[in-house]
C-alpha cells in the first residue's frame, strides 16, 4: 500500500471542506468560575443519583445488557409530562443527538435548512455534514421576530431557538404560533432554555402537525456531563426520527438519571428559582452600571458591556473578556457577527460566582 | 395549518423507503437465559464501579459540567494500550456511533459501502440512511475470506466483521491483510469480537492507511449499558470522523466505566477465559450430538440444530428457536438467508446458563 496513501480523497466531497464543531472551553483545573456553557450551577436532584445507584444494583450486572433500544420507560413519563402521547416522544444522546436526526430525515442537497441568525451555530455545523444548504433569517437588534421572513425563506426545515441563543431573549407563544403557522415546512422549535421561561409552546403541538419542540437535561436540569435531548411532535415525524437512530442511542445510566430527574420537579423548582433570584439581581447590577442587557428568558444574559467611559464595540467585549480569563472567570464571546460582538455572554452561576464575575469586571473597569 | 399535514411528504426520499434496524430483543421480565445478543453474562470489573461512583462524588455535582467533548483521557488510555498515539484513536457512543460516522465520512449516492454477507446486518441500515448503495460480497458455506472479491467490489468503503458475525468465524490476520492491502478504498474491519479471537489486526495500522480498526466494550468488557466504541486509524482518518461527529458524543459515566475497564486487565483475562472454557465445553458437546458449527473465535456459536433423525434446514432451526423462546431461553435466529436460515447464533454465557440451554435442546429433540 502506498505510504503517500490519502484518505481525502476517499471522504465525500462536502466532508472535504468540513470542520469540526467548536464546543465552548472546558477547563479541566479547578478555580475556575465557569460562566461559559450555560450549565446549572446546582447538582442534580439527590433522586438522580439514587436512581443511578439503584441501576448499578448487583455489583453493575445490569451494565453487561444492552440498554432499552428506544428509551421506553423515559419516553412515556416525557409523554405524560408533557400530555402526549409515546409516540410522540423521541429521546437523545444530548438534544444535538435529535438536532442531527432531523438534519438526516429533512434535510440534505435539495432540501434546504432555514435558522435565524444569530442563534445556535450547531445547526449550520449539521446542515454542512448532511449537504444542506443553511439559509440565514437574520435577526436586527431588536431581535423580535418576523414570521413572515421565515415563511418565504425557502428552507424545508427550520430552526427557531426559543428562548434564543445566544440573545436570551425569549419569543411569546402566539408569536411563535404565528411563525410555525406560516411556515410549511417542518419548524423545529428548540426550546433548550424554556424552561426558565414564563411559557413553553408545547400547546402548539396539539394543532401544528409541522412543528417539532427540543428539549434537554443540560441546563434546567443539571445532566450536561449525562447527555439526554427529546423531541415532542407528531407520531409520524418520531417514526421517520426513528428510522434514521442509532438503535441504542442512550445508555442505561443517562435513561435512569433522567427519568428520576423529570420526577423530582420540587427539586428542580428550588434550583430554577434560585436561578431566577440571580437573574433579577444580575439585570438590576446591569442596569445599575448602565449596560445594555437583552431581556433574558434564559439561565445566561447576553449583555454589551461599557467601558467607564461609556464606550461599547468588539474592542471593549474582547478587552472585557480576555480581562475576566486572566481571573479565571470563563465567559462566552461570539466576535464574527456584528450583532454579537460587542456582547458577552454569561451564564448565571451562584451568587459566589456571581460576586466573583461582578469582583473581576469592577477590575477591569478601574482601568478601561 | 392543515389537519392533513403529511410530514413525509418533507422528509428525503431515501428516507421515505427506510425502515428501522431491528435490534435483538431485550425481554424485561427475569427468568430469561438470554442469549440473543452476545452480552457478556459477567459484570464489569469493579473498578468499574469504582470510578463511577468517584465521578459521582460531591452530590453527583460533575454530572451538571458538559463531559470532555473529544473523550481525552479515554483516546490517550485506549492509544497506550494498542502502542498508538491519541490521534489515531475516536471514541463513539457505541461502535454504531463509529460506524455512523465513517458511513457519513465515506459513502454517500456516489460511494458505495460494501460488505460480507452474512455479516453485521446494521451496516446496510447504515448505508441506506446515508443514501449509499450497499454491495454485497458473498461469503459461501466455508465462510473463507476472498480478497479479490473484495478489491473488485467497485466499494469506497469496505466492512468486515472479524471475527465474523453471525457466523463466530475468524480470519487469520494474514488474510485479513491479504484484503486490506488489495483493496483501495477505506477499509473498515469491525473487531468488535476480536477479544475472543486468537490474534488481533492492529499490528496492520502502521502498514496500511487505508485501514480503519473498529472495537467495542460491549462484549468483552461487559458494558453493553454504557454504549462505548472506538475506532483506529490514521490521524488523518480520525480527524474527518471529528469533523461529522457529535461534539459530545459520550457521556461523562460512559467515559469513565470505560478507562477504568480498560485498566482491569487482570480482571477480563479471567472473565474472558472463563467464556472460552464454556466455548469448548459447547463445541463439544455439538461435536458428539453430531452438529455442525462454525469453529468460533468470539463469544456465541453458530450451530446448525439437527432433529434426532438427523435432519437440519430452515424448519428445524426454526423449531427449536421456538422451542427455547417457549422455555424462557433466548437465542437469535436469521431466516432470511439461506446460509443462515439453518442456523442459530447461541450467546456463550455462563455454565448454568448453558446447562439451561442444553437442557430445553433435549427436551426438544425427544419429540423432533
Amino acid at each position: 500500500m502506498n505510504r503517500n496513501y490519502n484518505p481525502l480523497s476517499r471522504a465525500n466531497p462536502h466532508v472535504r471542506r468540513l470542520h469540526a464543531y467548536v464546543p465552548g472551553q472546558q477547563p479541566s483545573g479547578g478555580d475556575w468560575v465557569k460562566l461559559n456553557t450555560n450549565e446549572n450551577p446546582y447538582p442534580p436532584s439527590p433522586k438522580v443519583l439514587e436512581a443511578i445507584q439503584a441501576e448499578l444494583a448487583g455489583e453493575g450486572t445490569r451494565l453487561r445488557l444492552y440498554p432499552n433500544p428506544l428509551s421506553m420507560p423515559l419516553r412515556q413519563a416525557l409523554a405524560t409530562h408533557h400530555g402526549l402521547k409515546p409516540d410522540q416522544v423521541q429521546a437523545g444522546n444530548g438534544c444535538d443527538d435529535v438536532l442531527n436526526l432531523l438534519m438526516r430525515a429533512f434535510a440534505g442537497p435539495e432540501r434546504p435548512a432555514g435558522m435565524m441568525i444569530p442563534s445556535y451555530s450547531l445547526y449550520s455545523v449539521l446542515a454542512d455534514i448532511q449537504q444542506a444548504k443553511m439559509i440565514e433569517v437574520p435577526f436586527d437588534r431588536s431581535m423580535a421576530l418576523d414570521p413572515e421572513a421565515i415563511r418565504t425563506c425557502g428552507a424545508n426545515l427550520f430552526f427557531l431557538t426559543s428562548p434564543n441563543a445566544p440573545t436570551g431573549v425569549g419569543f411569546p407563544r402566539a408569536e411563535v404560533e404565528k411563525a410555525v403557522a406560516a411556515f410549511e415546512g417542518i419548524f423545529v422549535l428548540d426550546e433548550t432554555y424554556a424552561p426558565f421561561a414564563g411559557e413553553d409552546a408545547v400547546a402548539l403541538l396539539a394543532r401544528h402537525p409541522n412543528l417539532v419542540i427540543v428539549r434537554s437535561f443540560s441546563k434546567a436540569f443539571s445532566l450536561a456531563g449525562m447527555r439526554v435531548g427529546y423531541a415532542m411532535a407528531s407520531a409520524e415525524i418520531i417514526e421517520l426520527l426513528d428510522r434514521v437512530r442509532d438503535s441504542y442511542n442512550l445508555d442505561r445510566l443517562a435513561q435512569v438519571a433522567a427519568l428520576a430527574a423529570l420526577a423530582d420537579t420540587a427539586y428542580y423548582a428550588k434550583t430554577t428559582a434560585d436561578i431566577l433570584a440571580v437573574r433579577a439581581q444580575m439585570a438590576d447590577w446591569y442596569a445599575y452600571k448602565g449596560w445594555f442587557c437583552y431581556p433574558s428568558a434564559t439561565n445566561f444574559h447576553f449583555v454589551e458591556p461599557q467601558t467607564s467611559t461609556g464606550e461599547t464595540g468588539a474592542g471593549v467585549a474582547e478587552s472585557l473578556y480576555n480581562a475576566l480569563s486572566a481571573r479565571r472567570v470563563l465567559v462566552r464571546y461570539f466576535p464574527k457577527h456584528p450583532l454579537t460582538q460587542g456582547f458577552l455572554r454569561v451564564t448565571l452561576g451562584t451568587e459566589n460566582e456571581m460576586q466573583r464575575y461582578r469582583d473581576a469586571v469592577d477590575s477591569w473597569l478601574k482601568t478601561h
